[in-house]
């Protein structure tokens, strides 16, 4: 069996990878559900299984990573095709507040805890920035397991996490700035900054407005098919968008799913997106377990370090959001602060950045790896309890629960 | 705006691609209906607007070419899901014939041609086979929105391209083995082909037997989710299956497609396939047209043996077709005929392998390329004039139509 058809190789190899990876996920999901744990803990560990870690059966490759960012991408777009945004404004304060509160100590600890170890000013200011921004794909999954994503704490997170990115890509600006030769291009920054604000306003009132006001944008009877391509056309659009301001994409596909769902026929486009929401999101789960490398934390000193630093990370991101959140009842605020804490991709790849600045050695860069990870995968069951306790299952029951 | 996100970029980049490749589609293939003129057309004009042949916004980018693959894989599952075995069987024997006889006329043209032109017996081969292989997701989109996949003529076109992808492999490999010093390996061939037809036979008869007693395979209660994941996870490994043993993706597609068919709740699974064959396709058409060089036909001798290979390809593989399918009524035989016709993607994989080889050069691979684009633009408008004479408008409406 070796017949040198070289050319039909590739094909052959990606469908394999987005074979194997989807029905590890699919097996892992299922598994962890009748354990009665959450599914996505179950896609990450069928990632990390089928991964290098430990059977090295995929590699992370450029399309598996496309597939996740898509996976991820489709993920808030169904978040935000649940929530309204009049629902928003009634969290707004309590959002920028868990937003910035979020922000400031897990930064000002990773700078505290990098000078402590020794680095110098420049990777400080990167390990701060690493262990400040949220990844609201873990914890929007699981309220949306749970039916919780559009009550009280749900929304307060949304609002938070847009608050948070913001936060973080001016940070990481300056970050990437005092690593390099030529200094913080302080207008720069700030134009970025404004860019990103300018965003979300224009997208989140106008945007909304506009189809709130005129559906027939997305389901003109003249449309030979059905509005799901237009909506995931601007998905895509908004997530293209949001990238090349330097937000993260999954802001723009939020905010593409809210304007969707002022649409007047909602329910069908949730029916249609509902099969790419399924196929879609496995990826992004079990594309974070094939990036764990646990080699990497063979010696022990490593092994303390990423202790140290992910207790940083979950301890001053949970005090940061819960002081945020203290106008709210005990019981949501503690739901609140427990949804932030999950880092996920985020984390990676400000640490991606540093590391291709030169910034972030190696030891560094698999810790704050390490702590993605496991801010990620702590985080479900402590927050399910949370949920359970808040006695608030409110909500559409999602298409993956 | 020169912030240096660098890691960022490459998310944004994708992300953008897609934006534009399927906005693109979208809007060519609501701008051809309305002219009436097949929409796939318009999604391979806008393919090549955005491409490199026009503008350049995009590349044929590695990524571009995975979705790519996967909408031709999704179309021919869906193809498969509309497709019972048992209707299968009646056109068996006209398949059959037409599959053989429409692989040997272009073959053996082809191999002419060359000789004709000055080529070695290697390149002529490698010629012969880029002119046999039909590519039959053209023709099933055409089909599938005319309502006709289900009748005869579609049925017997569906078979014949199965045919034609086992011939058109053993070609391939006698071809590969011409170009190479150590020569054919008979033993390595007939294996293959041997394990080709077990691939075909296996699925299709156990397969679709084993999911008509045992529906419950893929709609378990037990399952906590819809069989929509299940049933992609089966295309997935059939097609990947089929591509390592050296079979074109789709057959794997198709004949997955046939095997969940046959549970008895097809409906659903089909509403929810629905969503996957509306986003993927539109990729594999516009990949089509973010493929053509206009460039490489400046000169004379080009756009000559162009236009002859072209000729050459359609007539050999009518008259071929037209003559195994002459069982047929003439207004059916003449469907299946040009249903057979268009190459697509398939002669453009196998120069790709002529010229990885070094027996096919620069001139050759674009004037093959040039022959299965056109080839692909010809047909659609003279199958619906062909399928209007049939008054044959049977099977069920297609999600795209």
């Amino acid at each position: 069996m070796s017949l040198p058809l070289a050319a039909v190789g590739p094909v052959a190899d990606t469908l394999t990878d987005l074979f194997v990876v989807l029905l590890a996920a699919k097996l892992g999901d299922e598994l962890f559900r009748r354990l009665d744990q959450p599914g996505l803990i179950g896609e990450i560990a069928a990632g990390a299984i089928v991964g290098p870690a430990v059977f090295g059966l995929v590699e992370p490759t450029e399309t598996l990573e496309v597939f996740a960012e898509l996976g991820v991408v489709f993920l808030l777009f169904w978040v935000g095709l649940e929530t309204r945004l009049s629902e928003m404004f009634e969290v707004g304060r309590s959002a920028l507040l868990v937003g910035v509160l979020g922000v400031v100590l897990p930064f000002a600890g990773g700078i505290g805890l990098a000078f402590a170890v020794g680095e110098d000013t420049a990777t400080a200011v990167f390990v701060g920035v690493a262990l400040v921004a949220t990844s609201v794909g873990i914890t929007s999954a699981v309220l949306l397991q749970l039916g919780a994503i559009r009550g009280r704490a749900g929304r307060t997170i949304l609002g938070a996490a847009v608050i948070d990115d913001i936060l973080a890509m001016l940070l990481l600006a300056v970050a990437v700035g005092l690593g390099d030769d030529d200094g913080v291009d302080v207008t720069a920054v700030l134009v970025t900054v404004a860019m990103a604000l300018a965003f979300v306003a224009f997208f989140t009132l106008g945007g909304t407005r506009l189809f709130a006001q005129r559906p027939r944008l997305l389901h003109s009877p003249q449309f030979s098919e059905s509005p799901l391509l237009p909506a995931v056309i601007i998905c895509l659009g908004l997530a293209a968008f949001a990238a090349h301001i330097g937000l993260a994409a999954i802001i723009g596909a939020f905010l593409a799913g809210m304007m969707v769902a002022e649409t007047k026929e909602q329910h069908p486009i949730e029916d249609e997106v509902a099969p790419l929401y399924a196929f879609f999101p496995p990826f992004f789960f079990a594309f974070i377990g094939t990036e764990v490398e646990l080699s990497e934390f063979a010696d022990a000193e490593t092994l303390g370090l990423l202790a140290g630093v992910t207790i940083l990370a979950v301890v001053t991101k949970y005090v940061g959001a819960r002081l945020g959140a203290r106008g709210l009842p005990s019981a949501e605020a503690n739901v609140v602060a427990l949804g932030m804490v999950p880092r996920g991709e985020v984390g990676i790849i400000v640490a991606g950045i540093g590391a291709a600045a030169g910034v972030i050695e190696d030891q560094l860069f698999a810790v704050i790896v390490g702590m993605s990870v496991l801010t990620t995968i702590l985080i479900p069951p402590l927050l399910r309890g949370a949920v359970a306790e808040l006695g608030e299952h409110r909500g559409s029951p999602s298409a993956r629960a």
